[in-house]
């Protein structure tokens, strides 16, 4: 680790956006080491999704781990091949400061712990890539900016979709006039919760289905639309008697509208499953079911009384590996980095404003 | 006309719903002659789609043309043989009172002349098929079914979907817990107005796409929800400066929460095309589109990680024919009567409380 090599051309990431092609790089850019990640979490999916595709990326690669369960650390250690001078528990968290071969720190822990392990990762030095949501309100999130930037760090949010190629697509088709001018986005995610486990209970993850799926919904409604909603209104649907909805809400819908007239539908559900959405405009629409998921994407679109599939290339690097690149590659190269604190800070400050409006009954103005 | 015959076996209306068989009509009712409508209003639909259809009545059939247009009564007059004695503008409209070929009327008025016409119809002993929106006010509709029960006459709403096979299958999927507990019911329907008609004169109207196209998302979401809704809260989104527009809502999308927790989103638009429902629920889903269509209608179901499409056999009834003969039926058999006004009088309820929750912004609650 640490060896400086030479490397060839670079690939892109999605669907002609955020391309770092070799002549546009720096000397010193291309001539860089990849970068090492620290992966603090080692739940499921750190250990079956980030963690394999770690080993696919062209500007990173795996080097540390951060676990309280030291028989995690000796498993994954010995599958990855991480020496035990990288293990940290989180009482030593905070001496990853001291080791040189972690540049990036990606947070995969329960939403509540999310601001105070970026916060740390910042001070001690590290670029952060943060899973969503970005922390379980907005105040911690712009105290998760503040350290970045005062740590002169960047900070990135886990949101894969923004670099899964048909989600690229679909933006761009929104974006080119396909469906006319955006009249109506609906926007649908849910799926069954098992009982017992830390998103259920409020303590560590601020908020039920809207806060782990119904931020999927969301995210898209905001990135299909290319503006920010002006206000919002929502209608929570929990039953209280099941046990698994006891500090959580199961189901959330709301309306937000946007500058333009847009309308976005969203959905949000811990007891049906969804995986969806559809931007409908005065010209056609273009949809996606199943939409954000790992794989399997499948995408429509609807013109002059057509409706076509659309099948996309297989991509040079998956929604996940090419996350974990991008932060890299934007250390590295300087690239605008995508799906920013920023971003994570925008679906907070909504998703209080959902909560809010659900509480108050009545639609909220947002600043 | 008026020639009394014996008829054949009585068809069935629908998938298997309100089937009138020959075995359970009463000996009076098998021996009855066809009833005779009179058709108030003849403007496109009535002329295109229910005019044609009423040749295929096994109940009924057109005795009378009523309109304002002289060279409209001479044309469809000739057309359809009705002789002149059965010929009447609106100022000779009560004189149906002295035609007993008459048994029925259908009113397809512009929305603001349904209560006046439906009323004195009752009031001229006639049972009443009135256009859906039934009336521009929940009022009016109270003042609707008075008149028709002091009357002692039957009054119906024209729910066409109610009275379409795809739809009633649907209903009964979802009541037959097919996709277990209802949780989500997306209904959606839109489409292009063109300007410079009356749809779009708020006086003749009462409103804009909600009282026309909207009013299919909300009958089309209580009726797969088998339930009232508890709370409706609604965004409006139109362009004041489109001339369309100066007096009627463009778009507007509401949600609605039912007793048992499920929340419908529907959609309602005059600036793009929609015509579609589903039904989520913990199990599975039934979803149709187009949904309430003239013709063409597909519909889909999912259980079990299987997507499977639907297909009926042709109906021996289209829905316009079984909703004509519905109302003649009932009048001859007294089976009872689906699509009455208290079902008219709901939709205008929650369109009223629609508009009130886009104008207040807030949650309203149902009586």
């Amino acid at each position: 680790m640490g060896i400086i090599a030479r490397r060839g051309m670079l690939g892109s990431i999605g669907a002609g956006l955020a391309v770092g092609a070799m002549g546009n790089m720096p000397l010193w850019a291309r001539a860089k080491r990849k970068l090492g990640y620290a992966v603090v979490g080692l739940g499921s999916y750190a250990t079956q999704q980030i963690m394999p595709r770690l080993a696919q990326c062209e500007f990173a690669e795996l080097r540390a781990l951060v676990s309280g369960t030291p028989a995690k650390l000796e498993k994954f250690g010995a599958q990855y091949g991480i020496p035990r001078t990288h293990w940290y528990d989180y009482r030593r968290y905070d001496r990853i400061r001291d080791n040189p071969d972690i540049d990036l720190v990606y947070v995969v822990l329960p939403n509540s712990m999310h601001a105070e392990y970026a916060i740390r990762a910042s001070q001690a030095g590290k670029h952060v890539l943060c899973e969503k949501p970005m922390a379980v309100s907005a105040a911690e999130c712009e105290a998760m900016i503040a350290a970045a930037r005062a740590a002169r760090r960047k900070l990135m949010i886990g949101y894969r979709s923004q670099f899964e190629p048909h989600n690229l697509r679909a933006i761009e088709l929104v974006k080119s006039g396909f469906v006319g001018r955006p009249t109506l986005i609906t926007s649908e995610h849910g799926f069954h919760i098992q009982p017992r486990q830390w998103r259920l209970d409020h303590a560590l993850s601020g908020g039920g289905s809207l806060m782990d799926i119904g931020i999927y919904s969301l995210n898209a409604a905001r990135y299909l639309a290319g503006e920010e909603p002006l206000e919002v209104s929502a209608m929570e649907s929990t039953d209280r008697n099941d046990p698994r909805f006891a500090t959580v809400e199961d189901r959330i819908d709301w309306q937000m509208r946007f500058p333009s007239g847009a309308i976005a539908n969203c959905v949000s559900s811990y007891s049906s499953g969804h995986n969806a959405f559809r931007v409908t405009g005065t010209k056609g629409w273009v949809g996606m079911d199943p939409a954000t998921s790992y794989a399997g994407h499948r995408m429509w679109t609807r013109r002059d009384a057509q409706t076509s599939e659309v099948t996309l290339p297989p991509p040079g690097k998956d929604q996940f590996v090419a996350q974990l690149d991008h932060l890299a590659e934007s250390v590295l190269t300087g690239i605008p980095l995508r799906a920013s604190g920023e971003e994570g800070l925008k679906d907070l400050q909504l998703i209080e404003a959902i909560y809010r409006s659900a509480r108050e009954r009545r639609v909220i103005k947002l600043a």
